[in-house]
């Protein structure tokens, strides 16, 4: 897999994440990426609430999600996620979820994100920048 | 507007749907949209419940989601769906959530669908392709 | 109906809300008694967002939940509402969920509650007694 | 802590499942604990997706949940779950969610559920019978 995926999160389906197809209910799978992304941060000394708490909000500006095949009840998998520079204001993180073996795709995803300062304008996170 | 929306969706944020940034978390604008294509199938006579238990899955493959505005606790806005052909197996609802008078706009997305027959193979599901 | 129930909230079923059993996940209904509250409250001129966001936290300390029969997709009904005072510092809610021509209950629940001030101490709420 | 909990789960909160107060949301106490119960039945080979499938529905009839502590970004917690019968139809799964040394107690609850047949009666289950 090219990039380098850095950081890779194991999951297991939970039953109420499948709806009446009997399979993860498409949203669910942001959720996934979102706490992905999350412990991404974490394992590089960045929490996500704390950086909240402090005035600064990452969010979301787009989201591209190809959904390879569906995720069931009970399937374990991994999250696995990579961040890159787009711009002096946005990154993105490239993101797949996979099986264990890393033999099935499940989901192929590239999230682009800006990080707001105190009055909601996009502003440089220097505490990002310094993990690019 | 272009393509013209033919179906409008009337909804209030919940609270439970907001996260620790105090705005709606970026996986519920997934449901927000499909709730909005649900219903636009709903109001051509075509029920989602019922397709699932007869053996068709209609399954997303592909969703790109801009976020442009975040929405907040108590806001209403309206889901707008547009429904197009995109192959023989493939179709696509351009979809738009925005402020009730049109003048905000808080997401675009594109969700490209197939739908599957029994075995889970791509089938053509003639019910929807007499909407087109 | 006794108590009398104040507020009458009116909801459809979200297909996403429906599990791999076809119907609404437990843990749903909830999602609708905590809309159900704070519609209440915003009925009577609170609103939950800016209570939480001026250091109060009104919090669930116990919940009974009576699930009477099953929320299908498709199904409308509406959450009811009634507030009382159970203590100095605890209040309940009283809720139910009906069709919308009271014939059929969906669940009944009693939900007991109590304001935490900015230390996270129990603490009247003088907005919220003003309503009882 | 009697009676003797047989199941422990361990989990991490996500942040997603954080509401606008900065800790998780009251009905995301129903997600864990129904994880719990899943997971309490795999591991005694009854697999929920299966049982679903083949026209058995496990129901709660019931649930009181005792919130005790707010869990919140980033904590690890355990999921106990002991199963007992009520009668010859009906059920209970009693729950707590701890933290892993034990230490915490932030929830408490008592699951009533019952097993229906494919005609939406309540049935014994004699596979979960066999568990009693």
């Amino acid at each position: 897999m090219t990039p380098p995926y850095q950081t890779s999160l194991f999951i297991k389906v939970r039953d109420y994440e499948c709806d009446m197809q009997g399979i993860v209910n498409n949203a669910v799978y942001q959720n996934y990426l979102e706490h992905g992304r999350h412990e991404y941060l974490i394992e590089r000394g960045l929490d996500f609430a704390q950086i909240t708490e402090s005035g600064v909000h990452l969010v979301v500006v787009r989201a591209e999600l190809d959904y390879k095949r569906p995720l069931k009840s009970g399937l374990r998998f991994k999250v696995m996620s990579h961040l890159e520079r787009v711009s002096r204001l946005k990154f993105v993180f490239k993101q797949k979820i996979l099986s264990p073996d890393e033999r099935q795709v499940y989901l192929e995803a590239v999230i682009f994100c800006v990080s707001l300062n105190r009055g909601g304008r996009p502003s440089p996170f220097k505490d990002l920048e310094a993990l690019l």
